[in-house]
């Protein structure tokens, strides 16, 4: 049987790896972030064995990432994404679990019995949020989020062929900055 | 006090207006779709006002139902839109309400105080339900369907200029045939 996954989506400064940590604790399963799964590739030396058989155009790591040209074979970022899937794979066939972000909804289609989450807010309200956890910038909050979704926005784009942010791309979507994160994760939480 | 008011928008076949009435139900407020507005507006003579003072291209409705064309005054169906608008402002400042389809998120902006709603589901399960519901047709259920999401995005769009199923237009979106209409109509009524 495959295990229930819970992939959360979410717009910069939207709440949704707190969202994710909150469901995780509820249910009393893991739950891994981009910066978590970064980590397990860089420890595993997953990272090391992909790069020498995936990924032609990396072993020359500051070349390649001067020198990134997808007509010159496979990307730095392409192979970050096929070590990235494959983690994501080995995390979900491990047992039930939350995982935010890396377009997980699109990497374990078929491989887990999915729920896909997508958070989202008003830029204002993302805007409060960045500046309140992270503190301020030089470009403006509501620069660094628009910068931000246009990456996340291509990012997910090229790698699934899918829209971000499309209502009908996901089981459940909500508006964190409306609802608040407290609800937000009781109701996913409740669609276990 | 604005009133607080759920606006359901919903795909053709994913059960948004089943939802409506059961969330109506469970919550002990009524439940205004399209139908039922039309059925106002046909009652209350609201329309034959309306058309008199609002609709100049509407006086002669065969005529202008065959020469319906915005450079010669508004439509009948720009008519329409008004008249139905000002009924969904009404019934929205009588009480609290759930309000099915008619773009009554854009109407009620401001107005009410809103929890937008979007349902939706895939084709294949929609094209179940709606021979289910409605019964077969000459088209295909899968035709019908891509059909109506047509007409419903493009009207959507002429009269509010947001996009149809964009995640961010609504406070929640539910999968209706994943998650089942029962378990929606809870999760949004926990909302209210």
């Amino acid at each position: 049987m495959k295990n229930r996954v819970i992939t959360i989506s979410r717009e910069f400064g939207s709440g949704g790896r707190t969202i994710g940590r909150m469901v995780a604790e509820k249910l009393g399963i893991p739950c891994y972030d981009a910066e978590i799964i970064e980590k397990i590739a860089k420890e595993s030396g997953y990272s090391d064995e992909y790069i020498r058989t995936e990924g032609e155009g990396a072993q020359d790591r500051w070349l390649s990432n001067i020198f990134s040209n997808r007509a010159m074979g496979p990307t730095n970022q392409d192979t970050i994404w096929v070590i990235q899937s494959r983690i994501i794979t080995e995390l979900s066939e491990k047992g039930s679990c939350v995982i935010v972000g890396r377009c997980a909804d699109y990497v374990l289609k078929g491989k887990a019995d999915l729920l896909n989450v997508f958070i989202h807010a008003t830029p204002e309200k993302r805007a409060e949020r960045i500046v309140r956890e992270y503190g301020e910038r030089d470009t403006s909050p509501l620069e660094r989020i628009r910068e931000k979704d246009r990456r996340r926005a291509a990012y997910h784009r090229f790698y699934t062929d899918l829209k971000w942010g499309h209502a009908q791309n996901y089981h459940i979507c909500l508006d964190s900055g409306e609802l608040g994160l407290e609800k937000c994760s009781s109701i996913i939480a409740s669609l276990f």
